[in-house]
């Protein structure tokens, strides 16, 4: 985990600039930036670099960074890749703060050990490198641009961080077109050293930027992004597009830009745990951006449609159940709000229904009337072009009535379907950020992001959930299995560790003979279980290695030579340690709980449906630890099979605390036990309330060597 | 089911129209449809209709249409609600074909009497009625606009039939907007006669329509228009929204159109079934009809991205996923193809990464080289806007590859990411119908719709699946029970069928008694289980009537008396007929599969995965019968826990075929027995390959009176 940089607004805030390979000839990257840099106004120092010094465009140009009197924050490197590493070596020696590593040819074609080079030589000097492969950076705190970008960036509230240059290069110019000012955008490139959750501190406190919107291909350290991103996202929104969604697509990031892209899944629940919001595609996130960053929140859920259509109310009724906006249904009070501003063949149900022979001033009075209805927070308006409307018409309709619910702190939408007038308006319309959009279903899909948003805010700070657990003995189980060369646990050794933790297993004996298997059946009471102990098979079921439901003392004699006979014929080289026999479970709902030091996130756990569903299903949620017992509950309340915990078909409702605190034991084995790196119980049999769970299946994996454990 | 309608052609193409209400009044809309059927260059005969006679708009007026001498096509109806019925009876006297009823203000408003009797008089004399409360119809067959749209709309190839008068008016405007000609635009409006079905027969043969796009908020006759749709796809595309997608929404649609939406879920799954591509929203059923109506189907499915930038190419394959379009990804192929193409740091691999420094000559060699590969077969090319590319070096990297490709008879498709250059561009090109688009995931999107219907079209049509069945005897069965006043089969009778029709059963005996009990599960051999008959209790589980896994008499005495305390004191007033006692069946697959006479679509089926998941996992498909076995395969694969059946964890592959087989002779009983409305078999446990399948549950819930049975 990266530590907290103090010296993080150097890079946004920079009091002076060397610009490494400063040129005056109009086809180097080095011209480019110079250009920019005076060309956006910045007011700090000026270093142009260039071997041959002179003058470039107007400015004293210096031979060697070692040659300028003063201090510098930030080097912005665009000279070849072989010239590089010397380079930040001279900028950390001149005490430069950032070094901005334009320059490409580094881990992105494989040369990853001079970008280890410079980032290494870099640190000792308490420099920091931003690159390499990047465009540069714009930050409009100090009017400084020294991206290469053809376009001028055009400055406001929208704060952007992008993994790819080449797209980040057209978000500038999509800002441009959508009117969105840019408070900063940084591509962070390779992320040799500075990455997102760098930034992110930064764009937390500066008070320019309204929301945040990043472009990910993968996540270095994904347990500091979390605990950043959280911060964040309690402040303001972050708008996430992470590509490599499909296995495929993973593939291609992983190929292109050298960082391993973990499980989409996991990915999609963890930022969503962290209160982001995540777009599938730059239009959509273009569109949150700027819809989040002019508009107010809404005060509640009860969101109203308005409209002079049926067939676009409906459309617009299904949208706002696709993402998130809960109609406001009151028939009651809608019927009194909205009666004196509908006709007589109109509906003043959720759509409100105008009809189709609605003016201008006929949506005034249904917009007033949810204006100044305190039990309405948000509202669509949608329109379909009839001969009423002319641009005026629209002018008046939306234009007026956006001004005024944006003063009453508010939020309107606008979906306005129609040919060229609806067409020209909306072009108009958008470019002074007014919310309208030309389908519906783009209208809501803004209002729906920003009332996730808003939710998450909402959500309360609970107490993280932990429990105390006996670390030096799980430790002590852990060793003794290394010590015997082992990358698991036997099961046997997994369901003392449940025991120790306090989550109930099945009773259950190892046996070496028939006749301890025997005698060990009829201490734990029939019907019984049993299962072969070896090291060498970790699948037990497919190798013929499990005996169920054994009634009497000669079903376990059959049911023991059965096991020996498939295991040496299945695999005749395996080491057969003995059986296990155990209590047969009463039938209850089948779980599947997990904990894991996932990849990216660190410490994660997972829970869904178990038992043999668990991967054709895929019903499962992750989270990253730590957690509180709250979120643990909506973590599984997101599963499909929800409803089974809950009784259906008239049977009781489940013991979901223990489910719940079996979440937090593994939790806890998987935050401090350092040689664990994978528990899984399948299933976690889960019973009738009061009456708890049992652990039937555990598996334990270990870590190939002993983690950080913080 | 309404038959086919042989004089349709003269609704489309009439020679003769009179305008009942027609006005020189221009405030009227009998004004406005005048004016747009002289406007739009009607070559056929027009007679204005209007108490006062004169002249209307230049032409000669009638008081009557009784006055006019000649035959009349088409009547189009613009008079107030209440002068309707007697205007039809007058045009159903004089002959006239079609009634186009503009009027509104009928069962849309719950004034179904004058809607329904206005058909009845129209079509004792063999008049059909379009509407009422519609907008017209336009039909460039013959440039007649009956319309009362303000605007002039675009001669083309898309064919639209809408329900909503309002949204048609919109779609009109969209059209011009993005340069979409139309074939015809017809307003259903509340469907009282003439349907989507009777509209689409013409739409088929009519060589002028190359894509049809339909937005529809209820289905009338599910089953008509299941077998003409399905004739429909396998010629030219059909694009469908139908809203009420939500449970508010299909609320929202009712109370709107006073037709039953039905579920959605079947609604989906039938749409699917029949080759119709449903679209979710207005842009993206425009979108994908433009596309559709303008390019070439693809010869196979590889399909290759064409980028300048790698993040781009990872979001491009992403959405490759998301709308199933196949990414070709024979790597050495790839290579040998796109080498000479590709710069030193690009990448051959799929997405082809021609990298940023890519000119607008890079595109094209790229492009070319895909385009003389027959292995390739379709192309997406992704542009991030960079210094290189001027408004021209678009027109040179897009519009000329396009042609070709065209010409070439290959699909290829833009998307394009950037600022001002590529928004104008864009516009530009669009009207000149070229595929590009803003965002890649549109792009893919249309190219995805564009493989939907192509597998479809080359689906090969195969043997209807059915099954010889001895109705008689079912019905002897059903009458039985309907003697009894009973609206459902008991356990046994559902049983008896299975048998009858070679489902196999558990083996089964009824008791009146506990003696009887005993030797009824002495003779079926233990364990067994027990169930409650009453025609009172329709789910025994839940009022603890059903007893599992007896082992010996004793059980079977505690078991029989349990069931019987359980019954009375749940269900007090319930008579009980004694109990079932069944074999215990081992452990399998189990699944659910049902039939039945949907509201909508008729004799159907759904599978899926059975049990108590069923409700919680909603994991079904459904399809409309009648069904060729491979289709039925289809439609098992469609379920999410497929691979169930396939075998997890080492299980064997399950008898698939004993699921199918299951299915053929469920259809084959709700095809043709009149009596019974819906039967369904839960769980149907499926054993391994060549062991069968065992029907446990089976429920047959009778018709409220005998069907009509083809």
């Amino acid at each position: 985990m990266s530590k907290q940089d103090k010296n993080i607004k150097y890079l946004f805030e920079p009091r002076s600039i060397a610009v490494i390979g400063a040129s005056s000839d109009k086809g180097k990257i080095g011209h480019s930036v110079m250009n920019n840099i005076i060309k956006g106004g910045y007011q700090g120092k000026i270093y142009p670099i260039n071997p041959r010094g002179g003058e470039i465009e107007g400015i004293k140009a210096y031979k060697s960074i070692m040659d300028i009197n003063g201090e510098i924050d930030v080097a912005c490197i665009t000279i070849p890749a072989k010239f590089v590493v010397d380079s930040v070596r001279q900028c950390a020696a001149k005490g430069v703060k950032y070094g901005i590593v334009i320059t490409s040819g580094f881990s992105e074609i494989g040369n990853s050990e001079d970008e280890r080079k410079m980032v290494q030589i870099a640190n000792e000097k308490g420099m920091r490198i931003l690159g390499p492969n990047i465009f540069g950076i714009y930050t409009a705190e100090v009017s400084l641009n020294t991206t290469f970008s053809g376009s001028a960036i055009p400055s406001g509230g929208l704060g952007i961080v992008t993994q790819s240059g080449a797209l980040g290069l057209t978000m500038i110019g999509q800002a441009t077109v959508g009117n969105v000012g840019l408070s900063t955008i940084v591509s962070v490139g390779n992320k040799a050293d500075v990455d997102e959750a760098d930034l992110l501190e930064y764009l937390i406190t500066q008070e320019r930027t309204k929301v945040i919107l990043m472009y990910m291909e993968g996540v270095r350290d994904g347990e500091r992004l979390v605990e950043v991103l959280k911060r964040a996202t309690k402040v303001k929104p972050v708008v996430i597009i992470k590509s490599g969604r499909s296995q495929r697509g993973a593939m291609a990031a992983a190929s292109h830009t050298g960082s391993l892209a973990g499980s989409d899944a996991v990915f999609d629940d963890i930022i969503k745990q962290c209160g982001a919001l995540r777009a599938e595609n730059m239009k959509e996130a273009f569109d949150w951006s700027k819809f989040l960053s002019n508009n107010p929140l809404p005060r509640g859920e009860n969101a109203v449609i308005i409209t002079n259509g049926g067939g676009a109310g409906v459309l617009a009724t299904d949208a706002c159940e696709k993402f998130g906006v809960n109609l406001y249904d009151d028939m009651e009070n809608l019927k009194t709000i909205f009666s004196p501003a509908t006709p007589e063949f109109g509906s003043t149900k959720n759509p409100v229904d105008i009809t189709g022979q609605a003016k201008s001033e006929d949506y005034t009075k249904a917009f007033d009337a949810a204006l100044h209805d305190p039990e309405i927070h948000a509202v669509l308006g949608v329109f379909c072009e009839t001969s009423m409307f002319t641009h005026e018409d629209f002018d008046r309709a939306v234009e007026h009535n956006y001004r005024q619910f944006k003063a009453a702190g508010k939020p309107i939408v606008f979906g306005l379907l129609g040919g060229e007038t609806v067409s020209e308006y909306t072009r108009d319309a958008r470019r002074k950020n007014i919310p309208v959009y030309e389908d519906i279903y783009d209208a809501v899909s803004s209002l729906g992001a920003m009332y996730s948003f808003k939710r998450y805010v909402d959500e309360k700070d609970d107490e993280i959930a932990d429990v105390a657990i006996d670390v030096k003995a799980i430790d002590s189980i852990v060793d003794g299995a290394r010590r015997d060369g082992r990358s698991f646990l036997f099961s046997h050794e997994g369901q003392n560790i449940m025991k120790m933790t306090g989550i109930p297993v099945p009773k259950s004996l190892i046996a070496m003979t028939i006749e301890s298997a025997v005698k060990s059946a009829a201490a734990i009471g029939y019907p019984v279980v049993m299962k072969v102990v070896s090291k060498d098979i970790l699948h037990k079921s497919d190798v013929g290695g499990i005996a169920l439901d054994l009634e009497n003392d000669q079903e376990v004699i059959s049911g023991y030579e059965a096991i020996m006979r498939n295991c040496r014929m299945n695999m005749p080289n395996a080491a057969i340690e003995g059986v296990e026999i155990s209590e047969m479970v009463k039938p209850g709902t089948e779980m599947i709980v997990g904990a894991m030091v996932d990849k990216t996130f660190g410490p994660t756990v997972m829970v869904g449906l178990g038992g043999i569903y668990v991967e054709v299903m895929k019903d499962v949620s992750f989270r990253a630890l730590p957690m509180a017992r709250t979120q643990i509950m909506e973590m599984i309340k997101e599963i499909r099979s929800y409803p089974l915990l809950m009784g259906v078909r008239g049977e009781k409702t489940r013991d979901i605390n223990a489910l719940v605190d079996t979440i937090i034991k593994l939790g806890a084995i998987i935050r401090n036990c350092k040689g664990i790196s994978d528990i899984e119980i399948n299933p976690l049999v889960i019973y009738e309330q009061g009456m708890g769970a049992r652990a039937v299946d555990v598996r334990i994996i270990l870590s190939k060597e002993d983690r950080e454990v913080r």
